[in-house]
């Protein structure tokens, strides 16, 4: 599987998943292009299409909070990815938590 | 956090990770519309929108692998969910694996 093989949507996008490697927590989740697909795997590192920006992103630039990839991996119809990583400094998430997945649905109360 | 402050796409839905609660494994993602979101926390069970075929999708209605939900937390922008389940059956995948994620990028050779 190269990333010429992946299917992208219609503008040009796959989701990324990205998961701590060892503890298996859900970091975040976010959008690469075939150029930032290609990026990621030639540096090792994250980097991503910004959709709000509609720019490259590579994620811990200015933050130092970077994700080492161990490996990265498609599903079985080749629509989304998952990018097993080493996460650097204080987190993956802006607000400085370690997971951007804090909001919890009250299940219970729909 | 409820169903209606998501955001959702212009299609109307949100990407749903789903993650066995106790061991971390990804098991899958797809697609979640409000209904469906309020469906899946009414129920306690995994209910999708299948983009392929454009319907809802009560996930292993036919095969018996549903997913008890343990959790659904949303991501700091409110636009991606992650569910904690408890994977029923033989797996989550169409193809019998335990998860779809089985097919390796590789990062050395891209």
């Amino acid at each position: 599987m190269d990333a010429t093989r992946l299917r992208y949507d219609e503008h040009g996008l796959i989701p990324a998943i990205v998961q701590q490697h060892d503890t298996g927590e859900v970091l975040m989740m976010a959008w690469m292009s075939v150029a930032t697909v290609r990026e990621s795997i030639a540096t090792g590192e994250t980097v991503f299409w910004s959709r709000s920006r509609d720019e490259r992103w590579h994620k811990g630039a200015t933050s130092g909070n970077t994700q080492k990839i161990v490996t990265m991996t498609a599903d079985c119809d080749a629509d989304v990815l998952l990018v097993r990583v080493d996460q650097q400094g204080s987190g993956a998430c802006h607000t400085g938590a370690r997971t951007c997945f804090h909001d919890d649905l009250e299940t219970d109360d729909a």
